[in-house]
């Protein structure tokens, strides 16, 4: 009844001398002296067949191409110690043919499989082929193992896997929502879900304590390196735990997975930075650990100095002078130099002034105006060796931590300049709020983040006030946060009357969240993961899109099925809708 | 930093004399003595707290209502012989309060949680109290029992598991779509999934043999009882197995789902039915095995009577007469058979005959129409005693099945007919098409499923030919369903040829998959189970929604968060759609 007695790729010595039947795809067809040698291969490995002349199947296997789907009937032989082929975990045997049948033909694949210079547009054309390469395999087969891995320890710790609903309501995440026309309710729109967030907080109201999913959720931004309109997130809430329960539970399971899933050992207990450290040292709120340079704060020695463009920005209360100074770079050339002060001016940078340390001594253009106590000073405070150079970035606050953290990572990739493999690191203690050019705040985790103070504080504070909001960030990429969520409405009120969130706006968007709070809401607080990153890290993939199936491309549209396309206006109508196009500019 | 050291519903005779801290919802509240009884509950179960005179809380425990949060800290003491509660499993001891905190506080609740009485439609909206209920949680609690146990299963047989995407292109399954329009794309459309049939199918192409996922579907259709606009289904595919292996494979899952979830032993192998066979003799494709009765085929003694009601659909080839006899039934009342003439109705019968076995003899009004012999054949044919009752059906053989088909599980339900608790059946052999009364061809269930024949004996006997499908049906509901499906394009070909969709049609729905299968598409074939229907069977619940954290509506609404919405129009012209209400009539 069974097609096959074994898999291709676990065939070994033990084997031989058996009669198997294998199924599998035809990876390279080569003739030799009159012989006819298949590689065949199947989701296990490959194994080479041996068709022999005097074959009665030997006519059909001459018209066998490559990813033909075949079924062979053989037996198991040595191969001779010569032909041994060390790099196949099958190269000590081969199948001598006895029956071949040909389940299937193919046509001429369009790139070799497992050639590596394939562009990405014909891969996601023809993902299917993409797919079968050992690479996508591995892949898909680890990404697997992870969600498998966090079901198990969430499982293990009593959290119930309970689904919440695609067809929703607008959530308050801040991107774009993408919308369902209502049939049943002409002119009506579900959103599909940008979070399950609200959906979370009510399932602690409703008494379960400790919930999980596995989850995709959508944003209809526009598309970033490392985004795609629809993307799996893990989605934690817990009632009853503080903010340390929870990031040390989660930090279990992380550790877990990566020692489980790819056997590395991410340390005993990962270390926490709050946000105003991890800003002023490493310029961004995700530092890469696994990169030594810091930021040094040097306002206090450029206060003085006859150079207006450090003295400014060292005296004025919303800038910020900063030293960087990276280890054997005196080496950096003026070109590459050039290539940094073009990259940090993205960031708005509007130059990068250096000092290098060459054998003859310090050698800069700035020299001049610092002179050589402030020179020296600056040395000494960097901790600068013969061979190094030092940056510096001298602006807005926002522009030097962007410029110089941005650049402490570009350049610690140039120059392979990592300490460690893996670095994961907690950061806390993050404002409540963004405070915007008119006095305006915004929320920089979610509205429904607990701060750290009482309400009363929090409106007396609010520019400065913390939140109980956590990230986990490994190398450099934040695959995780979450916060302790607000459980009483009072606070909540005050909240959203500080982000300038009308009682009618609240009410009208989240209205039965309000409402939930108010019938004995536990205090809860959670935490999502992104997988899709998560597993991009943990492959050394490029881009999520190598481990997703069927990703987007950058303009969220699927190239092997056509998505989206146009829709009969039949069927719009149906849905009491009709497309309206943009008008041209004229 | 823990904010509990126990739950309340795990405390036992053993704590007594430790000092404990709990966390949960005040459940009730008595006043005895001077004293203060709580019941408190949280995810594990419900302890009795009490609150003494002179405890220093007193004051603030008497501000306790109804679903207010507290953290009690207090000591676990024995109750007096006479005071145990031998309805609680915490019932042997109490709680000496100590320190009482007020977590929130709650206002009175619209309902009281686990009454029994309440209207769905308020259920659904304080959907958060609902969920609160013993009942619910413990639903909710197998449901994820239900899924991990079938991740594990998966797992241990080596499935993969692989998302697929959900703005996707509209699928072939026949129901209407639901569809987001692209920002990006102006005037396109999206379509979530009515199921990842051909993503699946793709990923066999794709080489990963074995693949598995618990996934979100959609489906756009006027909503019955046991339907939802978004449902889950466990969703399989494999390469190179046949359906045998397939179906015992499945089997093998829903075997060990139903003895781990629910302690039921299933049996040993699952009988197996036809289509046909289920047709004829219980008048539907999803048999309930629980009820003995059969529907027996009278026609040819009918062929002769005197009576055009009988001997008129005996004879005609598209017509059948069956007698459908119920043990103990000619106790039911002329009432109850008024009741059940008008059940059948509903199938199109235009009356339902029946020949009640008293204690005097056969009773009927059709007697003096059949005579003696013929009488006597028919309470010999269905083996009916005395005290029994028999139905007929005589009409259309559409008609007569659906009649008697459901007439026999109404009647089995209302006297309990029930020869055992659960009855899994595979119904297999189903018909590659439907005939439609203009002649043409509709697929049983998707253009994609393998016909048992090859393709020119299919294109010379399309409406006869048995496709490779199979159906696992649980007491007369289907729980999955699944089939081997086409692998080469020719026979893909002939079958939407034979279904009269142009290849044009094809081509631009799904040539994707029509491309896929020129290049090395090996056999294979698949399942998917409904899990909400699933988990409904197995809680014994009336309705899917029970088992749905937050379901929708019949009408696809959801009553907590008033979804769907109004949208501003702003964010209708971003997607270049606007809403086109349908003309009323005047």
């Amino acid at each position: 009844m069974s097609m096959r007695t074994d898999y291709c790729g676990e065939l070994r010595k033990e084997n031989i001398g058996q009669s198997v039947e294998i199924c599998g795809w035809t990876n390279r067809r080569r003739d030799h002296g009159g012989v006819i040698f298949l590689d065949m291969r199947d989701k296990r490995g490959i194994v080479q067949v041996v068709i022999n002349p005097d074959n009665n199947d030997f006519a059909l296997a001459e018209t066998i191409r490559n990813e033909f789907v075949l079924k062979i009937t053989g037996e198991v032989i040595a191969r001779a110690d010569n032909l041994i082929n060390p790099k196949l975990d099958t190269g000590e045997i081969e199948i001598v043919a006895n029956k071949i049948e040909i389940l299937n033909t193919s046509k001429p694949v369009p790139f070799q499989i497992d050639a590596v210079d394939t562009s990405e547009e014909v891969r996601l054309k023809y993902r299917y082929l993409d797919l079968r390469t050992n690479v996508m395999q591995q892949r898909m087969r680890l990404r697997s193992k992870v969600t498998h891995f966090m079901r198990e320890f969430m499982d293990n710790n009593d959290f119930l896997d309970i689904e919440t609903p695609f067809l929703t309501k607008a959530t308050p995440e801040g991107a774009r929502d993408y919308l369902v026309p209502s049939r049943t309710y002409p002119g009506e729109f579900f959103a599909l879900p940008q979070s399950p967030q609200l959906f979370k907080q009510l399932l602690m109201m409703s008494g379960f304590e400790r919930y999980y999913q596995i989850v995709k959720c959508f944003r209809d931004e526009d598309l970033r390196a490392d985004r795609q309109p629809e993307f799996t997130q893990l989605d934690v809430e817990t009632s009853f735990m503080s903010e340390g329960e929870i990031m040390s539970m989660m930090e279990e399971m992380t550790r877990g997975l990566f020692k489980e899933v790819i056997e590395v050992d991410l340390g005993d207990k990962f270390p926490t930075i709050t946000y105003n450290d991890a800003m002023s040292t490493y310029g961004v709120d995700r530092p890469d650990m696994r990169i030594p340079m810091k930021l040094v704060c040097v306002n206090e020695i450029m206060k003085g100095v006859d150079f207006n463009v450090f003295s400014g920005p060292a005296s004025a209360d919303d800038s910020r002078v900063a030293a960087l100074k990276i280890p054997g770079g005196a080496s950096i050339s003026r070109k590459d130099i050039d290539k940094y002060t073009k990259y940090v001016s993205i960031y708005g940078a509007k130059g990068l002034a250096y000092i290098k340390l060459n054998e003859e001594g310090p050698a800069s253009p700035i020299l001049k105006f610092l002179g050589d106590d402030v020179t020296n000073q600056i040395i000494e405070m960097t901790d600068a060796k013969t061979g190094d150079i030092i940056f510096f970035g001298a602006d807005k606050i926002k522009i030097v931590n962007e410029a110089l953290g941005n650049l402490r990572e570009q350049i610690a990739k140039d120059l392979d300049l990592y300490t460690c493999k893996w670095a994961p690191i907690w950061v806390i203690d993050f404002p409540m709020f963004d405070q915007n050019e008119d006095g305006s705040l915004s929320a920089i985790h979610h509205p429904f983040t607990a701060p750290s103070v009482d309400a009363k504080t929090l409106e007396a504070t609010a520019a400065t006030a913390l939140s109980r909001a956590y990230d986990l960030v490994i190398n450099g990429s934040e695959v995780g946060g979450g916060s302790i969520r607000i459980h009483q409405v009072e606070m909540q009120q005050t909240v959203l009357k500080l982000l300038g969130i009308s009682d009618e706006e609240a009410k009208d968007k989240f209205g039965f969240l309000l409402d939930a709070l108010e019938y004995g809401c536990p205090p809860h607080g959670g935490m999502a993961f992104g997988l899709d990153r998560l597993v991009m890290i943990m492959t050394g993939s490029d881009s999520i899109r190598d481990v997703i199936a069927f990703p987007k491309t950058q303009t969220a549209a699927c190239l092997l099925t056509s998505a989206p396309a146009a829709v009969p206006n039949k069927v719009l109508r149906e849905l009491s809708v009709k497309v309206s196009l943009p008008e041209k500019d004229s």
